[in-house]
């Protein structure tokens, strides 16, 4: 692991490091915020997935996650959202490949040999942050923005036992059902759409639940609203009588000013959660 | 006006009212808390609906409001829920005639006679309680529970000009889709289901939405799940673009202790947006 920047922030660090994967076959890049309360013992996790055309540092430096993440005495892990470099593949378009990885283990060329996102965020990066940082393993909450918000739920939904508590702010909610989800899990998955649904939030949660309560943000004038999806997450919540805080936010788009104006409400509801 | 009785209460008044009822034709009964504030001058006013088998008296004893309503500066009104008497026509069934008024006006017999909630909450309780109490006309906000939660919805999407605020707690959402609602709908307004939108907040919302952000509370282990239909009303404000928060919350029954576990929230819901 390589050190690349590390400043104080709210009496914690943040910092950004890289290391060589095995599941992305590339250099990765990653942020980690250690809250001050990390200086004295190993602390609960929040692991922040991003959007489309996202690195680690988008949610990093607009969220204004770290100064709640302070108060709560919680770490903040800011993955990056794709595979990235001279030898990975590519797409021109800006929901295709580097910046767009889904968080799925692609199968199909040109994709498979790098584009291994789940792999990377529930197996491999856990490795090298609970080696390297006061990190309480048994303390993991798991939210994200957008594709991030589809990362978070469908590795909640599948992984209940790694991530106790999530929440997604405007996530791609039915992406089987989107064109922000058909084309990326064509490319990656192939076209027989029985292996979608295991990266689909709305069809997982219909089928499995999640053992405690789920919190979905979204803003009521999101450009992109038509494509996230959030009535079939809902439906689906409600008809398996799935504990759920579901907010369509009047004013509010999907950018980061919308990310940062509930980011406080996310972080306090991973930190209870994960303290009980 | 008859005073039936008047009790102080967290350094307000409840106090119990009766009065002859042009819309009813009967003697109707009903309950307003007057918080401390009120002593000073005009106050904002929660109309509180109850749901079938109640009187003016269940949510008045067991929903613990006047304590957040004395904290917040607003009056509760609590209003019957049907016509009754002798002279009233009845069913022996708890889900229809006297305590299960719906809030509508029948149109059908034997019901047509007495059973006009709609105008009698919409209209004729207002000019009463408006003329003997100082209560701010211009701040109106209404929620109930259950059937009474049906009929805050579907009065305040009717008449946003009036209701500036709205919630509810486990409404009856989709009532022409519901064993709770098309017997009702069919006895008091007839076959004809197009008679029916008009008391079908899910419907209601659909077409016309709402200028505010509505909130909706629900037990997960509500035993009535199957006859409510949040997921009606989750879909319909979603698609609509409609400000909402929706909560599914774990272990909370259909009882009053749920509801009293939820009235602090409520009650500062409507405050808020009445202050605005």
């Amino acid at each position: 692991m390589k050190t690349l920047s590390e400043n104080a922030s709210f009496g914690g660090v943040q910092g950004v490091y890289s290391h060589s994967s095995d599941a992305c076959q590339c250099e990765m890049t990653f942020a980690v915020y250690l809250p001050p309360q990390a200086k004295h013992g190993k602390v609960p996790v929040l692991w922040f997935l991003s959007g489309l055309t996202c690195t680690h540092e988008n949610a990093m430096t607009k969220a204004g996650a770290q100064q709640w993440a302070a108060e709560e005495g919680i770490a903040l892990i800011f993955p990056d959202t794709s595979p990235r470099g001279e030898g990975v593949a590519n797409d021109p378009a800006y929901d295709l490949g580097q910046g767009a990885g889904f968080y799925v283990n692609a199968t199909e060329a040109p994709w498979a040999p790098h584009f291994r996102m789940w792999d990377y965020i529930a197996r491999e990066l856990p490795e090298l942050v609970f080696a390297e940082f006061p990190l309480d393993r048994d303390a993991q909450g798991i939210t994200g923005h957008s594709m991030g918000g589809h990362g978070a739920l469908t590795l909640a939904l599948t992984h209940p036992e790694i991530y106790r508590s999530v929440s997604a702010i405007s996530p791609i909610a039915n992406p089987t059902a989107s064109d922000w989800g058909r084309k990326q899990l064509t490319a990656y998955l192939g076209t027989d759409e029985s292996k979608w649904a295991a990266h689909d939030a709305s069809l997982l949660l219909a089928e499995k639940g999640y053992p405690g309560t789920i919190m979905i943000d979204q803003g009521a004038k999101d450009q992109f609203l038509d494509l996230l999806k959030p009535e079939a997450l809902a439906t689906a919540a409600l008809l398996k009588r799935q504990p759920l805080r579901l907010r369509l936010i009047e004013t509010y788009d999907h950018s980061y000013f919308y990310v940062a104006s509930v980011m406080q409400d996310h972080v306090k509801f991973h930190a209870t959660n994960l303290r009980a």
